[in-house]
């Protein structure tokens, strides 16, 4: 949390020049996470060099605090004991976060490279799929008895060394580790200690290892709790999802959302050390897809070609229509995105939320294509304005109905919402609002 | 986190019918956070009667746990004497939320109605101007003295009554309220009872009360520490952030961006509870702001008029054209504004974002050119394929940079930079598009 204008003189600088020595020195006055920032704002090879320059623990703590895809980078430039035992320091659940970002066979090996015991953890959250809170969740939890006592609880969680992701919330379970509650720390140490569990607990919400991850993950955030117990089908514990891991998932579901809001594929890597053809990558299928129902509009226009030939006129507006159609929707779809995301509407209120968006539409057309009508009649004539006029207010109704029915299809059909969010549906608007436009000016204009 | 078919059938459909004995039972097995999603799904008038239709203290719970907006519509329909004793029972930061919602004339009330304490830590986070940490800030800390003994910081903990946020991390002050450090309460547990605090205690990472939210919030998460100790610009402690509050922060920040970027202003709000006019309203400025600035393409087509007179089958393309650019910029300003929001790009970088985009757009553009080159020669004839494949190559190029450079641009003169992406970008895209097409088309074509 130190100024970002810290980093105007970085070690970088003195790579530039070659001054690994001085590197080093600037490199060692900073801090866990602004080592990391570095790390992550800078090509592959030179945070390789960087890396190696770091002390062996602040090197374990570094690599800790890197995002996954520039962890799988750096392993690829280690030798296979270091790589060992960075691999063995991260928890079980970020240890799957790069097994997903590494090549299969290196996975395996590093897998292999484990402890039994972490192997068995690590394996427990890989085995359920990418996307599910399973996948994301930490083994490591405390657990306490409904017969023990607050003082047997206490001396527990004194005994605890430093694997546990937290101490603060611990988990009652039955026999068989079946989940009984939830006690807070602060419970147990202002009770009188020979109060049992039993009378401390609370009833726990919990998640089910094969829930969607974005969702417990907002459930958790809204609810403020320190974490949520994570259970299979019977109601026996698998482990926990904490407050930071929620926040962190969150985070990452919003930067998908935001690709895909602009027709992209998220980059899942900082911007500045993913190479130009990754970033292309992230953008080309979308793109041509886009362009493709593009051409739509191509083939709407040769239907109504006569109609322009008679009246060139009428090409002047296209782009101004279209793009009050586009915007109209784009933003009836981002606010269902939002809404949807955030689970204020769910897939079976389409009909509440298209009532409610036709409604929108038609006001805000109507104010439009009053605008729309005045200045067309000013600067051409009655029946040019008319036709501007009309056609805004029945693209708008159209335009906002679609922005916002779109992502409740997209969801109800197990399709990201976002993906169908302003570029796509601005595309679809386009070819619409062209039959909406010609239609009107044939009818209107009498060609 | 239970299940959301539950709300199958809600008290609502009782109340639709009347039965209000049938609608407090149902109310009384729903939990605290059921009861809050319920109520912001409902129009104000019935959110009004289900809520008084809580218990006394379950409403106080149910309330705390509602959205600042809907506590400010229910505030307005209940007497002064609930509306103190809701008031009164929310954190001094929730308290500041809800001023910001109501009128102010109600909120000088409202504050004037408190205790004297709790006035004077509500009035504390008020000073500071929304969009600052100090404005999100808890006043309620647990603090020691780096010379207390790990036994009298526990003594400390236990001693509490629930006003505190946490315990869990205790800030370690000097005479004078100075930040000396921060103290688990994980490692004062687990502690010899008489080591001094001074040798326990980790230095702190702090944020100024002055600093953004948004950046305070996410330097939080990132570091999933539980709390950041806010202080002003002495060193001396105000309070605290907590990561509950960070990740409740991250989340508005990304409704905001969302909406944003589909060009309306957030609702600050569940989408169901919000009125057509209302939502209306959030769309209406920037769709006004878009249309005047679209008409920007009216103009550039009155200047080509004879070309287009000439070759009506130009026209044909045009939504096509500026489809491709519109998406290619969007693409572009969403990944930027991202990486920025994040902090994996910084104002200054705007040189190595454009050269980058300009790179991406290149590889994007002669791609979609090649495509676009080879169908219209197909189905039209070889000038026109050239005029489309050269226009594409050219339109992509400039619509990355321009979406790339657009939100730093934003940044650097303290605007939103998600006010500027896709619908923005979307219509300055369309107009230099048509600049470059028929330029390109007058020198292909020779007319």
């Amino acid at each position: 949390m130190s100024d970002p204008q810290f980093f105007e003189k970085t070690p970088t600088e003195s790579l530039v020049i070659g001054d690994l020595s001085e590197a080093t020195v600037q490199l060692g006055a900073l801090s866990t996470h602004e080592t990391a920032d570095l790390l992550e704002r800078v090509s592959t090879r030179r945070a390789a060099v960087l890396f190696r320059l770091l002390g062996k623990d602040q090197a374990a703590a570094v690599f800790d605090a890197l995002e996954p895809p520039i962890q799988a980078d750096l392993i690829t430039s280690l030798c296979e004991d270091e790589v060992g035992t960075l691999f063995e320091s991260l928890d079980p659940d970020d240890r799957a976060k790069l097994v997903d970002e590494v090549p299969a066979a290196v996975a395996t090996r590093l897998i292999s490279g484990l402890s039994a015991e972490e192997r068995s953890h690590t394996n427990a959250v890989l085995g359920y799929p990418a996307g599910t809170i399973g996948r994301r969740m930490s083994p490591h939890f405390v657990s306490v008895h409904p017969h023990d006592t607050a003082e047997t609880a206490l001396a527990k969680a004194r005994a605890l060394d430093d694997t546990a992701e937290t101490v603060y919330t611990m988990l009652v379970t039955d026999t068989g580790r079946t989940l009984a509650g939830v006690v807070s720390l602060r419970e147990v140490l202002m009770s009188d200690p020979s109060v049992p569990i039993a009378d401390l607990m609370q009833e726990a919400d919990s998640v089910r290892a094969t829930d969607d991850a974005e969702a417990a993950a907002l459930a958790l955030v809204d609810r403020a709790h320190l974490l949520v117990p994570v259970t299979d089908s019977e109601h026996h514990v698998l482990g926990i999802l904490t407050l930071d891991d929620a926040a962190q998932i969150l985070r990452d579901e919003a930067d998908e959302d935001a690709a895909r809001a602009g027709g992209a594929e998220p980059l899942r890597r900082p911007y500045l050390s993913t190479s130009v053809l990754r970033i292309a990558r992230s953008r080309v299928v979308w793109l041509l897809v886009l362009a493709v129902s593009g051409l739509l509009t191509v083939q709407v226009l040769e239907i109504f070609e006569t109609t322009l030939e008679q009246a060139v006129v009428l090409a002047m507006f296209i782009p101004l229509l279209t793009g009050i159609g586009g915007n109209t929707g784009s933003q009836a779809a981002s606010t269902v995105t939002r809404a949807l995301a955030v689970g204020d509407v769910r897939t079976r209120d389409v009909g509440l939320v298209l009532l409610r968006e036709v409604r929108v539409g038609l006001v805000l057309g109507v104010l439009m294509g009053a605008l729309g009508f005045v200045l067309a009649t000013l600067v051409y004539d009655m029946p040019t304005g008319v036709v501007i006029g009309l056609t805004i207010v029945c693209i708008c109704a159209m335009a906002a109905s679609v922005g916002g029915a779109m992502p409740l299809l997209a969801k109800a059909i197990k399709v990201d919402p976002a993906v169908f969010s302003t570029p796509f549906i601005t595309t679809f608007c386009d070819a619409t609002g062209l039959i909406i436009y010609f239609s009107i000016a044939k009818a209107v204009l009498g060609i």
